[in-house]
């Protein structure tokens, strides 16, 4: 490596950097901006998606600021003078960030994350908060997906040699574990994060002993509670029954757990194995399927009776195998000019990608009746829907679907996480918020939480921010119209 | 988090731990062990794979070691005995590693990485070995693709944002750099690696200042070189009548570099931006083109004309989006016993599981005549390929499949780059790296390097390491039946 690896601050883009310097010379570095980030469109066709990743984002933020070997580089790549470099080396973090909280319940377009600051500090902060939050949310989503198919049962996340480099094996297993997984293989995931670890043995202890019965007989003899892997010979005629044997042998003397599968039919092989251990009179022994798992393979394999009591789930989940990407971006929505805030939007050939212009806050409006979510009501920050006696929803694009709603309780799903640069949220424990995302979850009827085809849960616009978008909109028409007439 | 991340030592599965504690107590731990690393199926159904990782495979090897934290984790979580804690205290990694050269032209069932090492230590580092290969592996066999279809043209990284968090971001940027890409937007990647970076400025700023002309007029007084990004509200009716408007003002003050388009439709778009600037004189100015492109999206806008100079990637790239991981495994192949080295095989339900038996070596037959490559003949470690006049090379599976090759050159791929524990290889600079592989793909008839439906290249095993693998099969087959006959 040319520098040591000792700061995260330049773990962005190269133009935040070339912007920053910009603004600086022009007087704009210290104008308020507010950005927001947001995904446009929620991944694996879901109903919802579970946000997570402001721990590390809190975590980046605690160690926001240069250090010399930053300023050495970006000195020696040559463009920057002198004192573009003394600013940064001084630059703090001074903003304030309102955040939804890990775990929440969120859906496409919802500022997850609102960050007012110092136009050139906002922008520094966007490519690493990006980073991290699409992919932590990404995985959190593809867990919960998982964990609603398998129910009640255990799952647990076994992927860390299929994931992206090292960050996205320990994150990314945090990350699951929010979405609704028991437990992880990766132990310094366990390690940092307290997350309960599991795993026995591979085929190579198998092949080690060049035999299933003495490896399970070695493995038995130094280890209490015993998972055998049966696959790496014959699964049904030497793996299964030499487990059976090994556990008859070995009696009380250890905790015989179950079995696991990692190859062939799941289907056939679950069924005849629970039998075998059935008929040995092992009832409590599970059996462990792994094998390239995910939510629709667990739904054809449930469908068809298999006897899997606990899902070991690696690539598909860690890599978010059919959606590899949650297309989150952070977006400025207001700027500071001649001391007032104004509202900014980014008009687009796709119109998908037009912005919603003006700093928001979004409520999650709950049925005070059947305690379900009526949907989410993005309103521009002075508004108080909550304060309201009836309230108009309307479909921001569809504006003629539309309801009112009386009796409801209007949730701000934001917090301060950080105000004036201080960090004001700790994040509570990981059970915690594991427990709040299923809490949460439980909000949503279970039309939006259908794995295919879910219906698509509101999102709506108050009157006011949808009309200031349509000004916005207008305003830059005519702009664009004016330039164009006379260029 | 609970415990400072000072250590990579516990990024493993829990299992290698559970299984060294068997090996150890059964005497098993320092029997020397040989373990190969290779996938099964080249992804992206490519005709080639471009081999890296290894240089953060052997920064994971010079830290390898438990921490004092990592002893207290696993005493804490209970379950290890502290004689078994104090071994792993004294563990240090001795063993001996041939390797692949990042850069190399690689195929499935390949060993990439061959690892000798006491069974304990060979199996503890598989984990990380795995995560670090697969990803660096896949993203550079991507990147090769891209250039391949672009051909003499720059391509750019840019997927920061969307990267499996942090780690993947920077990793697989250089792994990028390795297949062929030019520069990356991430200025830590550049820091760290020496990748250049580039990156001019966002859609914000033109919204900062609510016009297209007044941005590229303040980003063109503050910087040298000046790329506009030209969709922020209308690409031909604004964004690019500015960029030629502030670059005719700013003339030769400014190295008017050209204008980046982001969304739309990029054929459309850039053959109508082209035409704007060569009449307004500026041929020499580029169009950058970044809009969630990929090797086929490419093909296509090339296929259509479109006047595209320099291709941006981020997330089709940085997460291999169309294939999102790389199956590689870590295979045990041979195993001390009794003093003499014993060939290992997993027999599996998926005949693609089988493993090859035996510690092997790789040679690529190079035609000494047209000086292309004939296909990779993988041998057992004593075989002397090189020496032979006439070589016999067969298909593995479809074994009359064969051909007889005379006036070669067999070279064997695998360098040592670790013996005995000490660290013997010193990584090339990213340039040499990146060079090697270009190079190594010239050796390549045009027919393996079609980006779709390639023919597929030769891998062959020698007939040896094919009998040998042979044998084993029947070998186990006997066990099991016996087996089957006794319980």
């Amino acid at each position: 490596m040319t520098y040591e690896d000792d700061s995260l601050m330049l773990h962005t883009d190269l133009y935040q950097v070339n912007m920053a310097e910009t603004y600086w010379r022009d007087g704009k570095a210290n104008k308020k901006a507010v950005f927001e980030l947001y995904f446009r469109k929620l991944p694996f066709d879901n109903g919802y998606a579970v946000f997570a990743g402001l721990e590390r984002v809190l975590d980046f933020l605690e160690n926001f600021g240069f250090t010399d070997s930053d300023l050495t580089y970006l000195k020696e790549i040559g463009g920057y003078e002198d004192d573009f470099l003394e600013y940064l080396r001084n630059m703090k973090f001074s903003g304030t960030i309102r955040s939804m909280k890990e775990g929440e319940v969120v859906f496409a377009n919802e500022p997850l994350i609102r960050v007012e600051a110092p136009l050139a500090e906002a922008q520094l902060i966007e490519t690493p908060l990006l980073n991290i939050v699409n992919y932590q949310t990404l995985i959190a989503t593809k867990a919960a997906r998982i964990k609603h198919v398998i129910g009640d049962s255990v799952v647990m996340e076994f992927g860390t040699r299929r994931a992206h480099e090292m960050d996205a094996a320990i994150w990314g297993t945090r990350a699951a574990y929010i979405g609704g997984f028991s437990a992880t293989s990766n132990v310094r995931a366990g390690k940092l994060f307290g997350i309960p670890i599991a795993g026995t043995h591979a085929h190579s202890m198998v092949q080690a002993y060049r035999s299933d019965y003495v490896a399970f007989k070695k493995y038995a003899s130094t280890h209490y509670d015993c998972v055998f892997l049966v696959d790496t010979y014959d699964t049904l005629r030497s793996g299964v029954p030499n487990a059976i044997k090994v556990a008859k042998e070995f009696g009380d003397k250890i905790n015989f757990r179950g079995i696991r599968l990692d190859s062939g039919d799941m289907a056939y092989l679950s069924k005849k194995a629970r039998k075998m251990l059935d008929e040995a009179g092992f009832h409590d022994a599970q059996i462990i399927a792994s094998n390239d798992l995910d939510e629709y393979t667990i739904l054809n394999l449930q469908a068809q009776g298999a006897k899997i009591d606990i899902y070991g789930i690696g690539t598909k989940l860690i890599t978010a195998y059919d959606q590899a990407a949650l297309g989150g971006v952070y977006k400025l929505v207001s700027i500071e000019e001649n001391g007032e805030m104004v509202d900014t939007i980014k008009i687009s050939a796709n119109p998908e990608k037009v912005t919603t212009p003006g700093s928001k806050r979004v409520y999650r409006i709950i049925n005070n009746e059947n305690k379900h979510s009526e949907g989410d009501y993005i309103a521009l920050d002075h508004e108080r829907p909550q304060d309201e006696e009836r309230l108009k929803m309307f479909h921001p694009v569809h504006t003629y679907i539309s309801k009112f709603v009386t009796n409801f309780t209007a949730k701000d799903l934001h917090v301060d996480v950080v105000v004036n640069g201080e960090i004001k949220y700790q994040s509570p424990g990981l059970d915690e918020i594991q427990n709040y995302a299923s809490e949460n979850l439980k909000l949503l009827w279970e039309e939006y939480k259908r794995t295919m085809k879910p219906e698509e849960y509101p999102v709506d616009l108050s009157e006011l921010c949808w009309e200031n978008k349509m000004e916005r909109i207008k305003e830059i028409k005519v702009k664009v119209k004016e330039m164009n007439g006379k260029s």
